[in-house]
């Protein structure tokens, strides 16, 4: 049954007046209580960790609370609507969070569009927080930003445009992967789009071993050496991908590839184009929220497997990403946590399934223990 | 009664794991309710709030939202214990907003001892916050941080070492006023200790009307021209008090005052130093955890009135004025609105007492009323 769409009256009143709150977790009725909660009791508390910074963890809420961090300038469908417009957004992640692995999530505006300041800013707030959640931050600035906070910070940063959504698309086509018989390590990849998702899913598949990823953004393929509406993160993808030198329209690129993955725009790709690919191709088409190309259009074309990105839901990674990180009190996301969660996304879709259904909570208690799993087992873990 | 002295294993059990947490306002059970909170449905809030950022504090939870702010470097008698033994402090302070007055108070530490990197940092992320909330930041650095962050920031910033404690001895003052029966505008008032709350205290007295304040530090009374262990903060108080240029060590500065306040440290005064001030003088000794002279041996000495600082609460202030603030939508914390809360405080003191007590709510309802009812008199407020 395809669910109801939203209504505006009810959305209205559902989001009035915020979606998150900050609650106490003791009881304050008597002096006595006061006494203990806060001074002079909580004095105790201050000088144990004082001497034993390992007890921060223990006697706070920082190990349990992740920071929701956008500056708003690549905010859902919307684009760069600015930080408060943003807010309604992060809250909803938040909300995500919470309800669905109970981690207290907090969203956190960061206006700035300024990468040294944005560094800055969630360097100094960071000892708050258990793990910083990047948010709709446009490309390149995220780029610069996610790296320069995972050197520096001892504590995980994850930009979920980027990594979740690789998360989840790897997922998929594992499951794909299992339908058509084929090995990932055969696969020649086609991808249109070259924004946060498009550089980070193209990496994530070649670090799964993918044979090859050939990223094509509005000027076609992307390839070392190219001149035209480069920047420096094109220059380093370029390096990564494309280990054949591909040149040309996407076009042309798709032609005998056996999957596209689509991070672009609407209607892009035509049936004579899904028809030009390998026999039987994998086609994700993502954009939002109009695909490349309807699922319904590349299977006449001969798609074996075909989705859009409603089914291929980007929300499907984060959390059990984020609970299982916090349960291991890992110092960061790597890849092999990473693989662990679509790996285990992939293992709980239903027979026939690409991935499995959002709303199950224990989809994401299976990713999040295999994604503590795969921290300890790459030695990140502090528990 | 005099309450029970906390016990170490009671208070580490009670903050395990923290004491706040942040939770969902709505529910999340269905595709349908995803669809709403989050992607596509909260689209239209974000569009919303693009289009028209007044109501930004309508779809959010920002309005009701204070940040609690201290980058850990005078916390409580503690001092400088950093940013992390800081956070049971701050997560203590947020409890008693929250479960006081309904105020969702978000914990957030800011890791650095520079003055333009705190005002970087707490700017970049204030969108997030209906109001500011300093806490724990050592002289001279919060003055600094505060006056800037007042000045460009359109959320409210309060400080509240400084105005908090300053709200409520100027409360218990005016009790004591009313059991005197003096009036502010004769009196002279001597107060020792010019760090954080010394000067606040110094200046609000001022603002409400007292005849003169003569503020001391370890080398006696602050005086406009003194060489000897100055800086821009004291250069600054020494021209807002003193009207008479006093000199000398704080024993020769007492001698005929009608108020004592002390906001430095323990046994400083002595019942001979009590005994050269103006007859039935009013004694505060609120250095922590001994105070500069203990009461029973002022009044020993000939006071009218004397206190320490366990019953001149500090914690008696902010949570009143920041629900205040809130409920008016107020731009700032003026001098008006403290006003106001100490005249509500005093007000609601009982009979015979200085200020009512911490735990009643009331008490904090009739201070927010006032503080609120201040804010729209001196438009400041927005709603």
């Amino acid at each position: 049954m395809k669910p109801r769409e939203p209504q505006l009256e009810d959305i209205l009143l559902l989001h009035q007046g915020g979606k998150t709150r900050m609650v106490s977790r003791v009881e304050l009725k008597t002096v006595e209580q006061l006494r203990q909660i806060y001074t002079p009791g909580v004095a105790e508390i201050s000088r144990i960790i004082e001497n034993d910074p390992d007890r921060y963890y223990d006697y706070t809420s920082a190990g349990e609370t992740v920071a929701v961090v956008t500056n708003g300038t690549a905010v859902l469908g919307l684009g760069d609507v600015g930080v408060r417009a943003a807010m309604p957004v992060m809250e909803g992640k938040s909300v995500v969070l919470i309800d669905m692995v109970d981690v207290a999530a907090v969203p956190i505006l960061v206006d700035t569009r300024d990468a040294d300041t944005l560094v800055q800013t969630v360097t100094t707030f960071a000892p708050t927080f258990g793990a910083i959640l990047l948010e709709d931050i446009a490309a390149p600035l995220c780029f610069e930003v996610e790296s320069r906070l995972k050197e520096t910070l001892d504590v995980p940063v994850f930009h979920d445009d980027q990594h979740g959504t690789a998360v989840v698309v790897l997922a998929a086509l594992i499951s794909a992967l299992k339908i058509s018989g084929k090995r990932a390590a055969d696969l020649r990849v086609v991808m249109n789009g070259a924004g946060a998702a498009g550089s980070a899913v193209a990496r994530f598949l070649l670090s799964y071993g993918a044979g090859d990823v050939v990223l094509c953004d509005r000027t076609g393929a992307i390839y070392e050496g190219r001149r035209e509406h480069m920047n420096p993160a094109k220059e380093q993808i370029a390096r990564e991908t494309n280990a054949e030198h591909e040149q040309g329209p996407l076009a042309q690129v798709m032609r005998g590839k056996d999957v596209f993955i689509g991070v672009s725009a609407g209607g892009l790709v035509s049936k004579d184009m899904v028809r030009s690919m390998a026999p039987e191709p994998i086609v994700f088409a993502m954009a939002n929220p109009t695909p490349e190309i309807w699922p319904h259009e590349a299977m006449e074309a001969g798609a074996l497997v075909a989705e859009d990105g409603r089914n291929i839901n980007n929300a499907l990674g984060f959390p059990g990403i984020f609970r299982g990180t916090l349960d291991a009190r890992a110092s960061r996301i790597n890849e092999e946590m990473k693989i662990a969660a679509s790996t285990a996304l992939a293992r709980q879709a239903p027979e026939g399934e690409l991935v499995p259904d959002f709303m199950d909570r224990r989809v994401h208690r299976a990713v999040a223990d295999a994604v503590a799993e795969a921290a300890r087992q790459s030695g990140v873990a502090r528990r």
